[in-house]
């Protein structure tokens, strides 16, 4: 037996107790005649003791030699601790060692093993099983285990059965590139990993299966890039007989379920808002609403004056930043450097000062009286004290960029606070989106997307006005889930496919099995689908997913630790020669 | 809202509310005035009753031209039945409808939708979707979710983490062969799919994570066997600090937990027997304990005579079949027939009666006399009325040509009952296998396994003799689990795959991530995996696991509905091209 107790159990009930604890030798302490040792485990560390006189010189010794992460296993009796450390569970005993036992020496680690390291980002990840030793990581992985069970018991309690999928499927254009796997048994032929268990789903629905779930590993075979990761895990939902209501109802249960339980927090407010209204209030689907700073549109009373630049403009919008007015000129001045920036792409900024004492002072007081910028301040509520920042342009890009401006003021201001949580729905979404590039539509979602009731006759008419019935679910300004009512039956999906540019042929040979399917009695269904590394992160106050996967890939798409992937041998290139009939 | 209620709910205290409910025709009967459809979803079956008096004329043509599997809404009132069926939840009551609602019609399906189908194997793998639809796959797929569940809490609740591993990584060689994955990120470079987290999960408890599970696929390039699939799924545990008996016994919890929780069945014994004696007591290293019939080794009492046969063989091994001594000459001449069939191999059969006066009538009583049958009877623990057959020659060959004996005559008389859990520990296996073939050595279990203490200096002079910290969970005959000690130095791990005929590059090259690992701490660890596909076959008393998977392989390894894998298209093809430098 290698252990009675873990490094983080013993208390002052324990005092008197003969133990054997075994762990990592944290950090040694040597004061002559006494040394003591922090001895850890995941549960916690627990200080050992050893003194000439109450054990042995020679085990003294030995405990002066060792060396850091060198695995012990110790026999010893609980004591009271002279000094006691009230900030540790364990502070108020030690174990006085009787017999010692070294069951694994250490090199010297490449870093030390502290909740701040001396490890850089590269160093930790090469050596991922020391970083997992320090409390940041190791606290994250148990974090994700704890959320994937709490949703795994809340779906299950709800009806949810859980059911495997294929990770070895047929090629389905579904956006990304899939990864291929060549097949022994089929020469010439080929798998494809999943880039998410959708068809399987629905077909689960169309068995009678009634609501679904699964937390599944998915894969894109893309670049990477910054913290995107080729093979990726989902939430996966599906349920028959359900309309949009019915689904949003049943993930806004979970979402308050996962903060409550995870977080400790109540949610009060759960809002639902459209594409066009998130893109209006805040030019963003995925809106962070922790904060206000909603956009205010001008057009009405900014346009028609002598300004040239906004009479021009598609769409004049404004946002109040609390406080601004204070700004120095230096300040603004840089601000307008940054939206002007290559990233975020304005060609100016129009600003207002509103001042304490109520009149304005702004960039374009040669066009605008104070009766005129009042309006503004309406418009974009701001109070006296706020500075209003203006941009103007082309409706959609003018948007994005007031959205960018948006985020990095709230972020200086220290209104994107990790430890609050501001879920929402958004909903109402196109259904296609127009590839500008070549003039196609293509579906936003995915083509199992219903349009919204009444609308599959403006396809033919007028595609990108079509809106469908499908949702995502946003935390903190990120989407952490998305999903949709599915078109259930045959026609409805020949109709989308052809409007997605398919020849019948092209759709019977990618999705012909569930179109087939669909015949024998399909019921109404809808789903969702939860980027489980995102979830955690943000519930877990963090920025990168990263830091919540055990053994992450690097930017080369090699695992960080173990070298793959591994050039191919010559049997085995042989072998997909043959296959590839070269 | 699509139903209030679902069909399996409604009862007599549901009699006057108004419903709604949604589901599939099963079933419809015309008496002509009335109409009876049972309506039927995931949950259960209810009864809907049109009337032409009580609802409208119109309602009931329209039930009337329902066929099978079409999908419908109803509202109507919930009355009491005139004819009860108590054998069903909901046969107090049906449903008076007023509304009906088409949602989705069906065409004849290609087998029926019921408990017992008139559809084949094949065409029900093929509508795989409809197959679910009937009860007892719909059953297994819900089963297979609770024993998940189950396995996930015990394990959440005694410490373990569920950890996710890469499922994209480096190929080491394990036995079977790696499924590879072309790299687009890292050109002429391949992954390969995991078959198993072996390296991952030691890598976790060097990383200090003390207990790790995952309920995980893993994947076999391999030629599909009768009810083997490519991909698979494992229940993965690994924990540190651990002896063998502390893994037993944690599994073995398990193992009860599920039998009681998921069968209501309390296990009293579970032993544990060594390889050898399982060996020795049943020819086979997973014995089937639901019943005795043990090996009784007859050389001491049976050579040394003048029966040939047996002096020349290195071993003499009888069962006793119970009540066989009523077996007719021409049933126990089949029962040699059997034994000398190919598949099973051995030259004859010498057999006793043990009659129930106490005398013996054997075939070979020319050598043998009543005295001799008597000690053989001891041996084999025959009782009067009790048949002993006898096989002798080469010790491996002949056990286990009378396991295959014994486990055929407990099928034939109703030994194996499937409502019966008989779990044991097979312990102390082998380290190493001989490759008759090559002669060379190779891990029984996998190179990471440690041998028993004190046996690595064996290794060098009987390799063959070397016994493992391995173990095997075997239920009912089959092998549901497998683990070991692991190797926890870097020392031993060296010399193990030094006998495994590694050069020290090759060792380094494969698995040099690991040997690294094991310099900076790492602790005692050992685990085991879990077939999760095999033990919820076995569980649920079925003898095929592909019951069990939503959607199964067939034997081309094709998804049985879906058409896969995919011929590759040109582009990828080409790019394959690039890759493999062609």
């Amino acid at each position: 037996m290698y252990r009675s107790n873990t490094c983080g159990e013993l208390r002052a009930s324990h005092i008197g107790s003969e133990v054997i604890i075994s762990g990592w030798v944290h950090k040694t302490r040597d004061k002559g005649f006494v040394v003591w040792v922090d001895l850890r485990d995941r549960y916690g560390i627990t200080q050992l003791v050893f003194d000439q006189d109450r054990t042995s010189k020679t085990l003294l010794e030995q405990a002066r030699e060792l060396g850091r992460e060198t695995v012990i296993q110790v026999k010893g009796e609980v004591i009271e601790r002279a000094s006691k450390n009230p900030n540790m569970p364990t502070g108020y005993i030690e174990v006085l060692v009787h017999a010692l036992n070294i069951l694994n020496k250490s090199i010297l680690p490449p870093f030390t093993i502290e909740d701040e390291t001396d490890g850089g980002d590269d160093i930790r990840m090469k050596y991922r099983y020391l970083d997992i030793r320090r409390n940041p990581v190791k606290n994250n992985l148990i974090f994700r285990h704890k959320v994937t069970m709490e949703v795994r018991k809340y779906l299950s309690d709800k009806g949810f059965i859980d059911v495997e999928t294929p990770y070895l499927i047929k090629s389905t254009p579904e956006g990304a590139r899939d990864f291929l796997v060549p097949s022994r048994m089929n020469e010439g032929q080929f798998y494809a990993l999943p880039q998410s268990p959708q068809t399987f789903k629905q077909l689960l629905m169309v068995g009678g299966m009634d609501k679904y779930f699964q937390i599944v590993k998915c894969f894109r075979d893309e670049d990477l890039r910054a913290d995107r990761q080729p093979e990726f895990t989902q939430i996966d939902c599906e349920m028959a007989f359900v309309e949009q209501e019915d689904v949003l109802n049943t993930f806004e249960g979970l979402t308050k379920h996962l903060l409550k339980v995870i977080k400790g927090v109540e949610i009060e407010s759960f809002p639902r808002m459209t594409y066009d209204e998130a893109m209006r209030l805040y030019g963003n689907d995925k809106p962070d609403i922790r904060f206000g700073m909603q956009f205010g549109e001008l057009n009405e009373v900014a346009q028609h004056k002598d300004f040239n630049v906004f009479n021009a403009a598609e769409l004049v919008v404004g946002i109040a930043i609390p406080g601004g007015a204070s700004y120095t000129r230096k300040e603004i001045d840089k601000l307008i450097d940054w939206v002007k920036r290559p990233q975020v792409g304005a060609k100016g900024m129009v600003y207002v000062k509103c001042n304490e004492d109520g009149t304005y002072k702004s960039s374009v007081d040669k066009f605008y009286d104070q009766e005129d910028l009042a309006k503004w301040a309406e418009a974009t509520q701001a109070k006296p004290g706020d500075l209003i920042c203006v941009l103007s342009g082309k409706a959609n890009e003018t948007r994005t960029q007031l959205s960018a401006l948006r985020m990095e003021l709230a972020e200086r201001l220290g209104l994107r606070k990790p430890d609050k949580f501001a879920p929402l729905w958004v909903v109402d979404f196109p259904l296609l989106e127009l590839d500008e590039e070549t003039g196609n539509y293509h579906a936003m979602h995915h083509p199992f997307t219903s349009p919204k009731p009444g609308q599959l006759e403006l396809l033919a008419t007028n595609p990108g006005a079509v809106k469908a019935n499908a949702y995502d679910l946003v935390l903190n300004g990120n989407e952490i889930g998305g999903g949709s009512i599915r078109i259930h039956d045959k026609e409805t999906q020949a109709t989308m496919f052809k409007h997605l540019g398919f020849t019948p042929e092209e759709a019977r040979e990618q999705f012909g099995f569930l179109m087939d399917a669909f015949q024998y009695g399909a019921p109404p269904h809808g789903g969702i689908a939860f980027g489980l590394d995102r979830l955690v992160a943000i519930l877990g106050g963090q920025e990168t997913i990263r830091d919540f996967i055990a053994f992450p890939k690097n930017n080369s798409g090699r695992d960080v630790m173990i070298d793959a992937p591994a050039n191919i041998d010559e049997e085995q290139l042989k072998e997909l020669h043959l296959k590839l009939d070269l």
